[in-house]
């Protein structure tokens, strides 16, 4: 199932799923039959795999007048981030592509020897935004702004000490996340500033959940900058696999229904680039994930914005 | 005000605040002349200081029979931290005080020079505890757990670029936090898994409103490890103080009502020491900072947690 969260011109966010072209509205098909379903991802992915199974029962008995009546076409949305206000950060995992571990020690700060356990960092809630949102360039802060196609893992079952066997029980679905990094804006090293700036986080479109992705581990990623390849890769080649992240996270953090879980990138960011090529007003940014979709996102300053 | 989240036994979290050795209880003491309280400290703060104002209205008015209705003995209460369940991460601040850039230069792999913009980093949601929490010692990870303690600034009114001369205003209260570090658990530098594991946030006893501290930048600090005194200094010495923090986060990150700014430990830090000294299972920490009150906190082996 594609999960979305949208809303339609200005109206509070809703959430709905795509099917045939049309997002088809979840509270509303639920009322159809008398049963309650939450308007919201959050509260959804709270209800586990069982809120999905329900909804496709739903979806498989409603007439085409009931579907018409509950959907819009898709094109009629707007897509929002599957989860606009995460209940807590988002993890990020660093240098977890070899290549990008390589190119990062030659043009960053970062050592050449590969990570002998994941490199984590955090983005705040405020950094969320959806596909074709604008990421804000403050050029007092930064010229540095680059960009970073990742294969995100939300989390459904919650737990502590996770193990990896039984990792995968715990993940409800994925989504689409361009790490957004603003290369100059270390601070003694943390990468948080860099990292975490409102708008750095674009995620989307969709949020597809576990049982449309046959192996997550073998998805192609790539990332275009102004319609030019900048990135492409396969999760394959991940350091640390799925299975890996959400044990080693799972022994010192809580993890929680509805965490995020940014894989890390491959090869071929901006910094990594001879001459190195950053982001700037007017660049569009696309951001695919096989069986995904692409995150679409535009490049701002951040005196437009604020104007 | 000393506001305080609390139990009695194993009750749901309610809402209180402290005067003359009892815990009143605020939606219960709201609820005698038919007004409307939130039980939890979060959607209080969205009240801002007019929900202070008419909770001391309702204490004034009431009487003594209403007041022992509504309230317990300090003692029979359970404090927890103020804000059990941060909406996002806590922000916190390194590098912030003189002579701890120094002691940390000398100790661990930071720089000898004050830095030129605040270090910032941060803990999730999921680190925090309160006052006689138990603090987490998983020997498997660490065996360098150490102590910060940290005046910690709540946010009232968010935003976002605050100008320093108006930051104050978006001040909501205080309370202490001791900012727990595993200082062998960096990963490529990053302090995330050092600084934010369970546990790692003990916070409270209580959450002081702004009107109570005469000036935030003028107040003794410290801490003492099974009773030996460790750390003790005064805010006065930041480096950044809170207007500059407030005014330097807020160009980065949107600030939030209920948001926490830990503002930095001064020396004395067990990683400081010749030879260090770290926390062990036993042990008994306490961090105090003068008008709010001593958060203490056990530290426990992650084995008899876990049995």
């Amino acid at each position: 199932m594609k999960l979305v969260t949208y809303r339609i011109n200005h109206t509070p966010a809703r959430l709905g799923f795509i099917e045939e072209n049309m997002v088809i509205d979840i509270q509303k098909l639920a009322q159809l039959k008398a049963m309650h379903m939450p308007d919201n991802m959050l509260d959804f992915i709270d209800l586990g795999i069982e809120g999905v199974k329900q909804v496709v029962q739903l979806y498989n008995t409603a007439t085409k007048e009931e579907l018409l009546d509950t959907s819009i076409p898709v094109g009629n949305a707007t897509l929002m981030a599957p989860i606009p206000r995460p209940r807590k950060n988002i993890f990020g995992i660093g240098l977890n592509y070899t290549e990008h571990v390589a190119e990062s020690a030659r043009t960053l700060d970062t050592s050449k020897e590969l990570p002998q356990q994941p490199v984590i960092f955090s983005k705040p809630p405020s950094a969320v935004i959806g596909t074709e949102g604008d990421i804000i360039h403050n050029q007092k802060i930064t010229q540095q702004l680059d960009y970073e196609v990742e294969l995100a893992v939300i989390i459904g079952k919650g737990g502590k000490n996770i193990a990896k066997e039984n990792a995968m029980d715990h993940v409800y679905g994925y989504t689409v996340i361009n790490d957004i990094s603003a290369r100059d804006c270390r601070r003694a090293g943390q990468w948080i500033v860099s990292k975490g700036q409102d708008t750095f986080a674009p995620m989307g479109p969709v949020l597809v959940t576990k049982d449309e992705i046959e192996d997550p581990h073998n998805l192609n990623l790539s990332l275009k900058l102004n319609g030019v390849e900048k990135q492409n890769s396969n999760t394959k080649y991940m350091l640390f696999n799925i299975n890996d992240l959400i044990h080693d996270l799972s022994t010192v953090f809580t993890l929680d229904p509805g965490d995020i879980i940014a894989t890390g990138t491959p090869a071929g960011v901006g910094a990594g680039r001879n001459p190195q090529e950053f982001m700037w007003p007017g660049d569009v940014v696309e951001a695919t994930v096989e069986g995904i979709g692409t995150l679409k996102n535009y490049i701002v300053d951040s005196e437009e914005v604020n104007n």
